[in-house]
């Protein structure tokens, strides 16, 4: 899309509407080019919405419209009354024995969300039926999980979990909105990671959507395996997080 | 570069020679293309070199130097009479307190390399003085060094030790080819990792070319502390790896 300077939109204005590309959001992936490469430092005050409008001959809704867009992004915070800030600090997700999700975001001093976003049964592959000490074929429920800090996208997550003892898994989830709490509904009190595989890539379509993100940013992938205190495998999962966004941390 | 069909190199053949760009770097970057978006599965044959050279119009020794290139990119090995075989494996690297990358390597049956880049002396910023435990403007030594498995690359690394107590490390270090070893020199028979932060990102121009890994390919980022038993800070290091040939793997 748009990566030149704003001047470069301004003159292909008609044709990025022609093409029913909206303004607002062309107006945001210009300043999140420009805060990605370093040119807004983390804490600065973006120009006022006169001062865009006026650099990109728009009106000051579109520019406030282009700011919502940044914010839900994650990239910048608007203070009322006071301006639109770069946000550029990233939240540090520990890779832990026993993270857990909301206790981490709560821990960053954000407010945490999960959502379902699909769920369905399907019979386990080679590497589900492997980790999940299953046979090939052998039913398991699959859900994928938005989840937000402060209604920024953080990741989405892709978990499996044999389907014998875990079957309500995605009814108990969309009531009680927590992995840990849907644990505890099936007598899983307490549980560890055992392993954790990170590698990097790009989101598909559906992730980038759902994460908010450019097709060309690189998330972080997580892939791994959850037990219970004497080693039986409880979930297998896969999470994707937007490398803008987060970062890893092993700590010893 | 070039991510259409071999059809739309053969017509730009000319094109490509009179810009100067390599026809066997094009031949490669097509192969990656195929095999990172999975056309080519991990341990099948690719098509003989005869049938390469007649498809892009070229002759065997190009499509010789192309399989070549992607070879030394860690994408393919060639068994000498049987043919070029993909191989998109990753190496699997342990984030541990006691990693060592020879170890590392040698477990997964790999010949390991360590080469220094470059090195010299500096003043330590803010973030190097709080993590060594140093002040803002105190002398450090910093040391870039390049990895490979079977002579593929598989990192780059910027390490920072105080002056004061590793000012020869960067001799040292050229001799021993081991950081393990170096720091046996100065008399650290044991250390570990204190905590690693895991990011994404992708290679700058410099890293782009000593990975050989093109500049729109992600790299896993990691950002560590090495301490003594005791606690003592004694290096603190920025790792590279490309995304394609390596995963992190963190065991509890």
């Amino acid at each position: 899309m748009l990566t030149k300077t704003p001047r470069g939109l301004k003159s292909s204005k008609h044709h990025l509407l022609e093409r029913g590309v909206m303004l607002w959001r062309c107006i945001a992936d210009d300043f999140e080019q420009a805060i990605l490469v370093g040119k807004h430092e983390n804490g600065s005050k973006l120009p006022a919405e006169s001062e865009i409008a006026t650099r990109y001959g728009v009106n000051r809704h579109t520019v406030r419209r282009a700011m919502a867009e940044l914010a839900t992004r994650g990239l910048v915070r608007t203070e009322r009354g006071s301006g639109t800030f770069v946000k550029t600090d990233k939240l540090n997700y520990p890779i832990s024995q026993r993270m857990k999700f909301s206790e981490i975001v709560a821990a960053a001093g954000h407010e945490a969300e999960g959502r379902l976003q699909g769920h369905r049964h399907e019979e386990a592959n080679e590497d589900i039926a492997r980790d999940l000490g299953l046979n090939v074929g052998d039913e398991v429920v699959r859900l994928e999980i938005l989840r937000a800090a402060d209604r920024v996208p953080i990741s989405v997550s892709t978990t499996w979990l044999p389907a014998d003892r875990y079957g309500d898994a995605a009814k108990v989830f969309r009531r009680v909105r927590s992995i840990t709490r849907m644990l505890e509904h099936f007598g899983i009190t307490s549980y560890r990671r055992k392993w954790t595989r990170i590698s990097a890539g790009f989101a598909d379509a559906v992730d980038a959507g759902r994460l908010r993100l450019s097709v060309h940013r690189p998330v972080l992938v997580t892939e791994g395996l959850n037990v219970t205190e004497g080693g039986e495998p409880i979930m297998l999962g896969r999470v994707r997080f937007p490398a803008d966004r987060v970062a890893l941390l092993v700590e010893s």
